[in-house]
């Protein structure tokens, strides 16, 4: 099996497994006053240690969830919510993931008013939109770190210096799922106000996320209870899955050669009419090909005969077919798009060779049936 | 060691943990649509077939959620924000949990009325004080099938029935944290229309929960994005976690006799000026205990030096100290209050007569210094 799905999910590495094999004996409750609760909290302490020493902030600021998905619904409904009497604006990119895009539309329909920045065929959004978009009563800005479909970096990095000028009041969302770990994110840095990150796209488990929220922000929470994480988010906490997470965090390893361009050469030496979608900086961890004259679903499946797990499109919305918003928002014609396969890479190597000329084979004999 | 917290959380069942590590290997999304994602689909499938089982219900209606709290929420918000065209009023107990609190808390804040049912010193609210409650606006009535500090199970199967006739419009929402497994619910046969159930209250994992939802029930999602979980709850699933509730629901066994009776006799018999919180009909799996003239927190400390995990009052509630709720609302005195050590319960054996005894010489030693 050759697993390039890691867009999707990772597989878990041995320190998030043998984190979670431990966290399993210490089954106390967090919020306990006793030692096995004590025990628990200190599993949960670790990890936010741990995420926060990549991230280069303060543990205090790491707050728990159940996901990505929560983390981003978190902080944009959260902050949003919780700051209403600032401002009816808000803006966020048109190829966020639709745990992002979701929560607003239904801001949206909440009265908000919201931009949607555009990219171009580079994938990227581009600065000079976010500044003509940026007004005094713009709230919030939610912009990703990396595009899950693309592995396009957008420009993170200088968004809060632009808002700064125009927005002085508006708050700096990113959706960090896709770079955690494996690009520099420093959000104290380039001032991110809160940041979403998830454990099972960096070899941790499903069902354990976090988001930072730095000093001074303040949320509305979206779950309500005992008070846990700060009263951010209260819930017994996912004590097996931070653990994993902690793990996951502390035995990951950054990709050491650039697959993505490796096999980007190779597919595209090797078969024609292809595309590769998103020319912007990427992470080195995706790689967004479409082979014209094919359909992905069919391609995918094929390649699986052989052993080879990709995706078509973001597995989020393998649920609900339809054309990828992303590669629709880079301005991809209907026959790209409906040929698009993601491949997506961890440090696990594979033999480049043999999956381009799969794939070549494969498209081959489908370009036949599907013309 | 002997752990009496079970209400709090339970250690991982054999069966929990066997299934947690097969779903380790089952690492796949299960939105992608290749093999990998189906197998780990199939374990969210056959976990929910487990739980409409036990509920006599069909698995369609089970969503899963991070837990307990997150049902509750989903339930409550959801519910009346999805509905709020319907009516304003919205009734609960004044001794639910605080994740059903909390929400009515917000929504009482957010302009809705909300009636709080007072209940007497048996710990169980009355139909009576329901049947006022009522009114045509009423929504929502949310009541615990088990309260979680005292163990005493409330009237939940003949509330709907009720509500039909002065409210037919009200959904009923019951909190079945403390009661799933441990007592029979079957939400058809008593017309409860969403029902919160947790993993870990049952030899499961945290961080992993279920909300049944019957048929027609419209609600609003808390969190929304990717679709999953039939747009009720988005977010990639907690697969190791809904592994371990399948395993934990298919190996849970109740109590084969009556400890809570034998404990709470045992107590009586050796201690003086001690109050069994909660005459009502009780779970069996939660003895609350007030012992006069002690602390709870000093003879929990006490207890746990001899190897015994106890509880004050609910673990949830225990990062923020404050006088029980629960037992404010029995009319409990604040000594009483003051003094009140829950013990809750698993089919796990242990001796009943050195706890008893322990307790004993831990009280008088405490009764000494704190009087």
């Amino acid at each position: 099996m050759i697993y390039l799905d890691n867009a999707s999910t990772t597989k878990p590495s041995q320190g998030a497994r043998d984190a979670a094999l431990a966290a399993f004996e210490n089954f106390g409750n967090p919020s306990s006053l006793h030692r096995l609760g004590m025990d628990a909290e200190k599993i949960i302490r670790n990890t936010g240690d741990d995420i926060a020493r990549v991230l280069g902030v303060d543990a205090k600021n790491i707050y728990f969830t159940s996901g990505g998905t929560e983390s981003n619904n978190t902080a944009i409904f959260g902050y949003v919510r919780g700051n209403k009497k600032r401002g009816n604006h808000i803006i966020t990119t048109a190829i966020e993931h639709p745990s992002v895009l979701e929560p607003f539309h239904i801001l949206e329909k909440e009265g908000f008013e919201v931009t949607y920045l555009p990219v171009d065929k580079s994938g990227a959004i581009n600065l000079d939109d976010l500044k003509n978009a940026l007004r005094s009563d713009t709230i919030l800005v939610s912009v990703m770190t990396v595009n899950n479909e693309t592995g396009v970096i957008q420009p993170f990095e200088k968004l809060k210096e632009i808002m700064k000028g125009y927005s002085p009041k508006a708050a700096l969302h990113c959706d960090g799922v896709q770079g955690f770990c494996k690009i520099d994110i420093k959000p104290k840095k380039c001032g991110i106000d809160m940041l979403s990150v998830s454990a099972h796209k960096i070899h941790g488990i499903k069902g354990t996320g976090a988001l930072y929220i730095a000093d001074g922000v303040h949320i509305a929470p979206i779950i309500a209870g005992g008070g846990q994480q700060k009263n951010i988010r209260s819930g017994t906490e996912n004590v097996v899955g931070i653990a994993a997470f902690g793990g996951a965090v502390r035995s990951f390893k950054r990709i050491s050669r650039n697959k993505r361009t490796e096999l980007a050469e190779k597919l595209t030496q090797k078969i024609d009419n292809i595309s590769i979608n998103g020319e912007g900086l990427n992470s080195g961890y995706v790689l967004n090909v479409s082979f014209l004259g094919t359909k992905a679903e069919i391609l995918l499946h094929s390649l699986e005969a052989k052993g080879i797990y990709v995706s078509s499109g973001s597995a989020c919305s393998s649920n609900h077919p339809a054309p990828s918003h992303v590669l629709t928002a880079m301005g991809k014609t209907a026959e790209e798009i409906r040929g698009a396969i993601r491949v997506s890479f961890s440090d696990e190597d594979f033999d480049t060779d043999f999956v381009a000329e799969t794939v070549k084979n494969e498209v081959d004999k489908i370009r036949k049936y599907v013309r």
